[in-house]
C-alpha cells in the first residue's frame, strides 16, 4: 500500500539527516543564536535580494500562521482571507484563539482577487460596529493547487499598500508553487510583493520547520518577544537553522519541490490522456481528479488518498498528493495500475 | 572554550538520529497517528504504571506550560507557582497571554509547599472581586537544581485534591530529578501523584520533544483541539514519536540524566573539597557555586557559563550546568583548571 | 425632524426615572446584592416559571453577549449564527476577540433553521483540524424584525439538546417578539426552551440594561466572576435592579413593546394600501419598506432612518424604528405626510 | 444602622437625576454621539486646558482599566502596579484576562515611585525571555487613600517619557483627591502629567460613569474600535454625557467630593482626638483606624464597615468610607456614638 495522502509522511531528505548528524556535537547557542541560522538567513536575504529581511525559524505551519497574523493585528483588526485558506478551513480556529476574525471570501479556484478584497473593505465600513480589515491572507501554492502569477501578486500588493493592509503569503508549499512550470514567480518576488511571508520546510524535505520572512525590521520589531511568548522559540533553534541551511545549498529546495511536480504532472497527463477530469487544473504536487466511485474503490486497494468533495453520484473528487520522496517508480507501477483498473471499468460505463 | 551554560548546546543522543535515519523512508500518518507515536506512549503508559493515561508530544517547555494550563483553566481561574517557577520568571508572560493570572510565591528552594498555597487560597475569598486559584504548578528538579521527594509530592497532590485544585509537574528536566542520589521518586509515582506532568526531552537527549501526560481521559478529553488550534500539532508528529520511542528504549532517558547528574556532582564535590558554597544544595545536573570575581573571570577565559546572581563585592554566583553530552575528559580537565584558577587566586584573599 | 432610526434615541419611560428618584437616597449594597435587584429577579423568575434560573443584570447588548459566549465555551469551540446575527454584524469581532469563531450560516428571514445547524455539524467532523460548534445563537424578534414561533424555538431547542450544543437568545427586543400579534411565545416558554437568553431593556423603556437568564444553577456557577473580570459588574447594581422592578410591575415592559409594535403596525398597513412592498413581513417594530428613492428623498426632509438596503436603480429599502416612546400623533402625522409624497410621486411612475 | 461601607451605597445626585428627567424624550443620536456627551466632553477639554484630549464616557471602572490598558499595550508588553493597586488586587484578572501580566511593586503607602519602576525595568532586561515593561498603574487617590502631589506626578511623568512607557492614572476617586486639603494637583495637572486617566463618576455623585481622557489623538486613534468589542459604547451614551455634563457644570463634581472628605476629616480628627491610630494618613474619604475589636464590636451595631486588615490580638484596622451623600447630621451622630463606645472601653483597656 503506497500512500499519496500527504507530502510529509516520510522524515526528510537525506542530506538534511547527513547535516544534523555531522554537526551534532557541535556546541551551539540556543534559541536561534546558532552559526547554522545565521547562515541560513544570510543565504535567504542573498537569494530574496533584500539584506533588511528579518528572518525566524519555526516548527510548524499553523504555528507560524498565528504567529503572524497575531503580532501584526491590533484587537479589532481582521483577516480576509479565501474560505478555502488554511486558516479558514482548518486550523481549528487558530486565528480566532488569538482574537481575530476571519472574514472568508467565495473563491473558485482558491485565490483571493483585488475585486473580492475591495468588496470586503467596502462592506466594513460602519465603524466602529465592524471590524476594520487589516491583512490579507493568501497561500502559495493554494490549498487547492493553483498558483499565483508575478502580475496577480503585484496587484495584490499594490492594493494592500494603497488600502494600508498587511499581505501574508502562506508558503507551506511555496517550493512547489515557485517551481511550477505555469510560474513566472522568483523568490526575489515574493519578497518584493509581500509584508510577510513564509518558506514551507515540513512539506519539502525538513523534518519541520518554516522559514519566516519580513520585509523589513520595522514592521518585525518585537517578534521575537512574539515567538518565545507562543512558544514557538525552540531551545535548539539550530535544529530549524540546519535544515535550511541545507535545504538552501545547491539549490536542494527546488531540486525537490520541482520533483514532486514532476510526479505529480506524470500522473495527471497520464489520466487526462484516458479522458479524466480534474477539480482544479493540475499544477504543483497537489491533483484533483474526479474519478468513477468503482474506479476509486479498486485503486484504494493499493493506494492512499483522500476522497476530497462528492461530485455526482457516481463520481468523486480524491486528491492525491506527490512529495520530494515519490519515486519515479512508484509513479510509473501507479500510471500503470491506473490504466488497468480505468479500462477495467469502460465497458461498465 | 568549553559551554556549561545549558542542557541544550549539542544536538541529540546519536541512537536518537540513528532512528530517525533508520525509519526515514517509511511511510506514516501524519499528526502523532503513526507507528512510533503509538509505540512511545504504550511504553511510557507501561512504565508509569497507568493505562489510562493520556499522552501527546509536542516540540518545548513552554508551548507545554501554556497549552496545558489554558486548556485546564476557565477565565477566571489562576495558576499558583514559586516566583521562581520558569513560567513566571522566564516564559515573556506566556500564561497571562491565555488570559490567566499567576499568583507567585516566594520560596528559597524553588519549591511549593501546602502552607504556601493554603496561605493563597485563604487571600483569595473575596469573590468574585479575585481570581479563583486553580492549579498549582511545580517544577522537578526546579528551576534552581532542587527536587521534590516522594512525601512532598504526595503531599501536595492530595492537598490539591482536596482544595479542588490541579497539580501540574513541569518535567523539562524530569530525568534529571528521578535520578539524582537524593530522589526516592519513580516516574510511576510521578504519574500517581500529579494530575498531568511532562516528561523533557529536550534538555536530555531529544532533538526536541516533551511527552505531556494527563493521568485520565475525562481530563483530557478535548486536548487534541487545543494541540492544533495553538499551532503545537506537528505534521511529521512521527520524529517527537520516534525520540521518545528511543529515548524509554533501554532505560536510555536514565542513563542520560544520570550521566549528566554525574558529571555536576564530580564538579560539585571537587569544589566543595577546595572550600567552595553553593547557593543552593548541589543535587541535579544544576549547579550554582559561589564564587570571588577574579575567580569567574579566570575561569571565563576557558568556560562559558552564566552570572547568576551577585552575592556580594567580591563574590558572584554562577550556572553551571552539565548534560548527556558532557564528557568524563571534559569535567576531569574542568577539575583541574578550577584547582589551578582557584589556588592561584587564594593567595590574595 | 423626527427620527424613526432607531428605539434608543429617548431616554426612559417616566415611571423608571420615577423609581429611581424614589429610592435614591436609600442605601443599598453594591454590586447587585441590592433590594431591588433581588425582588426584580423574584419577579422574573415567577413570571418564567422557573425557580433555579440564574439571573444577572448588566448594562448592554454586546456586553452580554460577549460574556455568555465566552463563559460557556471551551476555547476551541465556536458559535453558530445567522449571518445576519447581531454578533455577527454588528459587534466589532466581540466574540472573535474573547477566541471563538463565530459560523454563519445563510438564512433570508433572519432565523436559524434545524437544517442549517445539521448542516454545519456535518461540515465539521474532520476533528481536531476544524471547530467544535457548540452554541447556537438566535435572537428574537431578529435583526430584521422576523419572530421565532413557539414550534421553531422548540424544535431548535430538541436538536440542540440531542446534539450537546448550548442555545443561546439574544432577547435585545423580546418584548417586541413576545407581544407581536403573530407570535404564541410566553416569557416562560423562552425560559423552557433555551438554555440562555436575556431580556432587553435598553430598547424598551430603560435608561440601560439587559437581564441574563440561565436556566439552571449549574451552567451559570462561576459566572459572577466573568462578570466582574469583563467589566461588567456595576458597583451600583441598584440602578438595573430598580429598573427591571418597575418595568416588570404591572406588566410595563409588554405594555411597552405592543405599543411599539402597534405604531409599526399602523405605518405599515398605511404603506400597504398605498401599495408598498417589504423586504421582509412587517410584524415587529422594525419595518423594511421598499420605496422609490424620490420617496425616501421627500420623506427624509421632514424624518430621520436608515437606508437599509439598495433594491434596484430607483428603489432602496429603509428601515424604520418605532418604540415605546413614539407617540400616536407622531405616526398619524407621518401617514398623512406619507400619503402626499408618496400620491405626489406616482405620476411620475 | 448607617453604612460607611463605600461611596456607592446611594444613587446619583439628585441634580444628576432631574437633569435626566428634563431631557428624557429628547431624541438623541446614540452611541455617545449626543448632544450631551458633546457638550460634555468640550467643559472638560476646557477645564483641563487641552483641546486636543480624546474623551470617552464608560460605565464602571474595571470597564475602564482594561479597556484602557488592553487598546495600549501590544500582547507582550506588561504594565506596573502597587500591589494594593484595584487591578491587581480587586479585579478578578481583568487585565491578565486581556493577555497581560501585571507586575507587582511593593508599598506601604498604595503609591509608586520612579525608583520602583527603574527597578522593574532593570529586572526585565533579558530580552525575549520575559515581559517588556509597557505602562504604569497608578491610583489618585489610591486604594488606601492617600494621593499623589504635583512633583510627585511630573516625576513619574518625565520618567514614562524618559523610558517610553506610558502612565495612565485610575482617578476612580479622582474629586476626592483633588479636592484634598494637602494636594496641590489641579484637573489640569493630572491632564498634563498622564497618557491616560480617568475621571470618576460613579463614586461622586453619578449613577454611573467614568470619563476617559487620552491626552492626543494619536494614542486614542482606533479606541472607538475597542469600546465597541469590549461591550462598553453603550446604546443611550446620552446618560452618560448628560450626567457629565451636570457634574461639571457649576463646579458640583468638586463640591460632591470636597463635602466628602470634609465629612472623613470631622471623623479622623474626632477619633485623633480620642487617641486613634491609623493604618495611612487620614487625607481623602478613605479612612482607617486601628481600633480595639472591642469598640469594632459595639460600633458596628449602629454602622456598617469593613473590616480591612488585623493588626494584633486585640486590634483591627477597619475601613470608613464618605461621599457626597454622608450628611453632616449623620457625622455629628457617629462622632457622638464613636465618643460613648469607646470611652466606655477605656477602663477595660
Amino acid at each position: 500500500m503506497y500512500s499519496f495522502k500527504n507530502d510529509y509522511s516520510e522524515g526528510a531528505h537525506p542530506s538534511v539527516l547527513e547535516k544534523l548528524a555531522i554537526t551534532n556535537f557541535q556546541q551551539e547557542n540556543g534559541y536561534g543564536e546558532d552559526t547554522y541560522s545565521r547562515a541560513a538567513k544570510d543565504k535567504l536575504r542573498a537569494e530574496m535580494q533584500n539584506d533588511e529581511a528579518v528572518i525566524h525559524f519555526v516548527s510548524g505551519g499553523t504555528q507560524t500562521n498565528l504567529l503572524v497574523i497575531s503580532y501584526l493585528l491590533r484587537p479589532h483588526e481582521a483577516v480576509i482571507s479565501a474560505q478555502t485558506g488554511h486558516i479558514y478551513a482548518n486550523e481549528t480556529g487558530a486565528i480566532e484563539a488569538t482574537g481575530h476574525r476571519i472574514i472568508p471570501v467565495l473563491s473558485t479556484n482558491g485565490k483571493v482577487t483585488p475585486e473580492a478584497i475591495e468588496e470586503v473593505l467596502n462592506a466594513h465600513y460602519l465603524r466602529p460596529h465592524v471590524v476594520k480589515p487589516k491583512l490579507v491572507y493568501i497561500s502559495n501554492s493554494t490549498e487547492i493547487g493553483s498558483i499565483y502569477t508575478r502580475e496577480e501578486l503585484q496587484a495584490l500588493y499594490h492594493l494592500c499598500e494603497a488600502r494600508q493592509l498587511f499581505l501574508f503569503l502562506d508558503g507551506a508549499r511555496l517550493g512547489h508553487a515557485l517551481t511550477a512550470t505555469e510560474s513566472n514567480l522568483t523568490l526575489a518576488d515574493v519578497a518584493k510583493y509581500t509584508h510577510v511571508f513564509y518558506i514551507g520546510g515540513t512539506k519539502n524535505g525538513a523534518l519541520l520547520g518554516e522559514a519566516i520572512v519580513f520585509r523589513r525590521q520595522d514592521i518585525a520589531q518585537d517578534f521575537d518577544y512574539s515567538l518565545k511568548q507562543k512558544g514557538a522559540l525552540l531551545a535548539k533553534g539550530r535544529i530549524l537553522g540546519i535544515q535550511f541551511d541545507q535545504l538552501f545549498t545547491d539549490n536542494l529546495y527546488y531540486h525537490l519541490a520541482r520533483h514532486a511536480n514532476e510526479m505529480a504532472m506524470q500522473i495527471a497527463s497520464h489520466m487526462r490522456q484516458l479522458g479524466c477530469d480534474f477539480l482544479t487544473v493540475p499544477t504543483t504536487n497537489q491533483l484533483f481528479p474526479i474519478l468513477p466511485k468503482v474506479v476509486i474503490d479498486a485503486l484504494s486497494e493499493s493506494y492512499a488518498f483522500y476522497i476530497w468533495s462528492n461530485i455526482d453520484e457516481q463520481h468523486d473528487a480524491i486528491r492525491i498528493i506527490t512529495s520530494w520522496a515519490t519515486q519515479q517508480s512508484t509513479v510509473s507501477q501507479f500510471n500503470k495500475d491506473f490504466t488497468r483498473i480505468y479500462e477495467n471499468y469502460l465497458p461498465i460505463r
